[in-house]
């Protein structure tokens, strides 16, 4: 099954559809980009929409489909949101029911698809510019924190930043800062780097979300807007009924990182 | 009256809600950013934010009200949308059906707001760099071409691009780029440089809008995406209200160019 880390996106998508890969999707496509998934119905589509317009750090839209739309026209024109994603969470006012590999059956006509981009995208960029990446060395999920900087809100959807951290040594993360800016489409430059109670952080060994890594002795921690913060916010938002992938197994897109670049 | 142009946004905001000028704004309260303005009854708030969402080069957005809202958060929180600029275009069913002073009379609870970039911040910037601009060297509004590069179309909303254009000197192109590409939510870089069939345009001295200007030997036309196409899109969309700032009759924000700037 190794050999499913060598296909294209299409392929990948392909075995996924068929219920053939219901694993997280780090490694899968090198190169191109993931992306995170959020349906809503219509009747809370234009607030989320704005939320994403008013916090584009955590909220970075790359695609948004009109309702009823299951087909991506940008991303990845063959693919089917209601089955080309390994896993999908379906939440009821805010709370879990069940984690299932498609949704074809309650798939209705008023779910309003939105794809968000993700950190993969700029950390493959950081990898390439000789930036260590703890988590990816350490085999874990990146170390993700609850801040208490206040997103923006807009209708129902509101609460705090999530960020997600990553250790490094202090002559490059001037480099990071610069890196990660090309890449707003996918949370961009950091929000915070240095001391982590200054956007409400207590103890880095403790992350709301993911695992903690190592902090080497002279390393800063570097603080990025994380694409948790949606879906953390919809679940507080306790809508009626809200799908997403499960964590780890994203959309994976035609769309190659380095097109995600600006400048 | 000279006396206007000096004053802080706010001021200038004041003498324009009392009815004393309803002249074009450029020259206005130098250094703050200008904002484009359409209102449109919420049923169509959803598809035109998509298409905003979708557009970024021509439709720019720095701030979107919520239903019923006439008092930006973000922009300039003392503001009152109805009031605050100095003449409105209201038009019916993609006609223009009057032009006036406020509109107070007319403001309905499900109005949302949309506020857009503006070339006038990045045009600022091009003269701190020393690039002529060359309509403000002649005193004449920019010269805006309707193009043949299609919009990407959200519901009823659809059509093509505006551009505007700048001639610049071969030598001063490649600075110009990289100094609008700071400026993303204004409009940003270029969209083409060079030869003008290449996006469909004709006759360069016969602009669809504004006025034609000098083109010195050895000039290149630089094209950039223009504030007009979102304006463009509602009207042929046939909307059954649309209200929008008339053409140079700007919201003066409390947001300075530079902080415009990305980077």
């Amino acid at each position: 099954m190794k050999k499913i880390h060598h296909l294209h996106p299409s392929e990948t998508r392909k075995l996924i559809r068929k219920g053939k890969w219901d694993k997280p999707t780090p490694g899968l496509a090198m190169g191109y980009a993931q992306a995170n998934l959020v349906v809503l119905p219509s009747k809370y589509a234009f607030d989320f929409l704005l939320f994403c317009q008013r916090n584009p750090k955590p909220c970075p839209v790359l695609e948004v489909l009109e309702p009823g739309q299951y087909r991506t026209t940008f991303l990845a024109p063959d693919a089917d949101i209601r089955t080309d994603i390994p896993l999908y969470n379906i939440y009821r006012k805010g709370k879990l029911m069940s984690v299932q590999k498609n949704i074809m059956e309650i798939w209705r006509d008023d779910f309003v698809t939105f794809l968000l981009g993700c950190s993969f995208s700029f950390e493959e960029a950081l990898i390439r510019a000789k930036i260590p990446v703890r988590h990816l060395e350490e085999e874990r999920n990146v170390p993700m924190y609850i801040t208490n900087i206040p997103c923006k809100p807009s209708g129902i959807f509101r609460g705090p930043m999530v960020v997600s951290m990553r250790p490094l040594p202090a002559d490059k993360v001037i480099h990071a800062i610069k890196v990660t800016s090309q890449y707003a489409s996918v949370h961009g430059a950091p929000i915070h780097i240095g001391e982590p109670s200054a956007i409400g952080i207590k103890d880095l060994n403790k992350p709301d979300f993911g695992d903690p890594v190592t902090i080497k002795k002279g390393e800063i921690p570097v603080f990025w807007a994380c694409g948790v913060t949606p879906q953390a916010i919809v679940m507080q938002a306790k809508v009626d009924l809200c799908i997403t992938h499960a964590p780890g197994h994203m959309f994976i897109t035609d769309l190659l990182n380095e097109e995600l670049a600006i400048l």
